[in-house]
């Protein structure tokens, strides 16, 4: 039996902080049978230096000879995609779901494209491998942290000789992970807390972590696939808009967390409702893509203030903005879906397996994936 | 009976948001029988416009026609002391403690200067003019959150499918005003938190945040004149140097807050045990001055990050950074103190008096603070 070369890359997408992989996994993946390698710098931006892979038994290489030898090659974001060849599998948050043509290009080279987005995340034998939620979990903490950080007030209610200042209001839309997590951290730092969520069954997520549940009464309401809300319709979004601009006004700071896998974000927050907020105000949104985010006017990883002095933040990959937590995290992610695709020390893909039915888009020169086509 | 004219002034050292008189205290001085003029653009830094001080009641006008009409410029740093003129009164932090030559200036331009520095802040009848304490209130809570926005990972303890996250270790040096907001903020957190101070009384307000205290068996103890720390003798700090590198490695934070007036800022954390943190932690310094700061190798508004991956924050005036907050305390002491000042409508000089004993530096061409040799 010849055990399976595992690939740790660096990344290059701009502000990308995280590795797939940090130095203490490494020793746990060798214990099943696999070998590690690991492209010089990979873990530097997450305070790995190569030295401690190399102690924790991994060989560090170039990226020439990491794309040469890895028979899977780990990223968090996509790989440099054209240096991958026939008969390479590669496993990371490839984003397969906006860009059907980027599905069909790693079929066409040959390669296993293994992507946690298909991931079936409500399975419980999923849930260690949930890496969209590791990384929401940690991109929700850090939105409410940076909005606290960005606000030019205090968030929790301070009696001083100097006076009383009230607590920050604040609004989190869509309490998925990352707005859970933003609820709870916000509340932690002493807020007044609001969560909204199309979901009926949210309510009781919010409430139970202190902070009030909005209703609209123009309510549209419902629950999609895998844990995600569904998609509204034109006119259910024109009416939630409407009704959230006069919520939104009175608030200090708005989170917004609503994505629909492999569709533009939906607009929460247009332009009336950033317009009707106070100056000194910070909106951050969480979807903000180049595809446009939750908040109309936000751009991605730019931060924009308004002729009425309300800061926006272009939040995309918070996750990344937390590197030491974000690459532990995925990292144990990693290492849980490779435990499950590796038997006796070889990949072994079989479509049948639930799991590896979600995960797995492309192998052998095909198209395996149902939501692009694929026979499985 | 003319009733005099209070400026304020538009800030110009570089960073600074923050504004003396925030417009809701407008009209409280008005009712002392005190009329405003505003520079045009003083409040637009912390979000307000010039509109709102003319709603509620002050005239807003240019930089010279406000330095020829005022009585009396309120400031929160030094004003532009070439412009002002002799008979005129300053209000505000002028720093005159470590610069006697300046203190010289002021007198010899005729100017009566009133410095928040020298106010007996542990007479209770100053504590709502104590700038000093409501400024580092917010300087605490900022460099708490910011400490939390600038480190890699989580303030709390995280339990979720990927794994265990433990909880963030912060050190706090130094347990005043801004070490006590900083401690209570990074509890609220969730982090584990240690407090340091040399003034004994420190020990119970620290444990009763939540938070461990730290005793050096080396340890100097001694409280100081205003509720300040004594400056300790060299050998004294040499000992505690030596003894907090070991209690800083185990850190993933310090935030270090130790100033004595009028001094440059003891040295907590040498260079020694910021090589002895692991990579990733973060120091935030809020003593980093041009003198020097806590941290040897800070920088006053810079952020470094050492060879060894520490995250040096140069945090010189984090009250600048939270402008809204700031400018309503820093304005409730403003206004505090001219009520304290003014009677009938009139700047009336006093030094018979403990609080303008404290606080008058210069008044009629003379030096009248006995700091700075004056006969009072």
């Amino acid at each position: 039996m010849v055990a399976i070369r595992v690939g740790v890359g660096r990344e290059t997408a701009p502000g990308e902080q995280r590795v797939a992989l940090v130095p203490d996994a490494v020793g746990r993946l060798r214990e099943l049978g696999l070998e590690i390698v690991v492209e010089s710098g990979a873990g530097t931006a997450a305070w790995h230096p190569d030295s401690a892979y190399g102690e924790a038994g991994a060989e560090v290489v170039s990226k020439a000879e990491l794309y040469e030898r890895a028979d899977v090659i780990v990223t968090v974001r996509r790989p440099d995609t054209a240096a991958l060849r026939a008969g390479q599998a590669v496993i990371g948050m490839l984003r397969p779901f906006a860009d059907p043509g980027y599905v069909r290009e790693l079929a066409v080279a040959g390669v296993t494209a293994i992507a946690f987005e298909g991931l079936p995340r409500t399975l419980s034998a999923a849930q260690t491998m949930d890496a969209m939620s590791s990384q929401d979990n940690i991109a929700g903490y850090k939105a409410a942290v940076l909005a606290a950080d960005t606000y030019g007030r205090f968030f929790p209610l301070l009696v001083t000789a100097a006076g009383t200042a009230r607590p920050a209001q604040v609004l989190v839309l869509g309490a998925g992970v990352a707005g859970l997590q933003a609820i709870g951290t916000a509340r932690r730092l002493g807020a007044v807390v609001t969560g909204y969520d199309i979901r009926p069954e949210a309510e009781g997520e919010i409430t139970s972590l202190g902070a009030q549940f909005l209703r609209l009464s123009a309510g549209p309401e419902g629950s999609g696939q895998g844990g995600y809300a569904r998609a509204l319709t034109e006119e259910e979004q024109r009416a939630q808009q409407e009704e959230l601009v006069r919520h939104i006004s009175r608030q200090d700071v708005v989170i917004t967390t609503a994505r629909v896998p492999g569709r533009r974000p939906p607009v929460l927050v247009t332009e009336a409702a950033v317009k009707g907020m106070r100056a000194g105000s910070v909106v951050v949104d969480m979807a903000a893509s180049d595809l446009g985010g939750n908040v109309e006017g936000s751009r991605p990883g730019e931060t924009i203030v308004t002729d009425g002095g309300v800061t926006v933040v272009g939040a995309s990959e918070l996750a990344a903005a937390m590197p030491a937590a974000a690459s532990t995290a995925y990292s144990s992610n990693v290492r849980a879906l490779l435990g499950h695709l590796v038997r006796d020390g070889a990949l072994v893909i079989d479509t049948d397996d639930p799991i590896q039915a979600g995960v797995v888009l492309t192998h052998a020169g095909e198209i395996v994936h149902p939501a692009f086509g694929g026979a499985s």
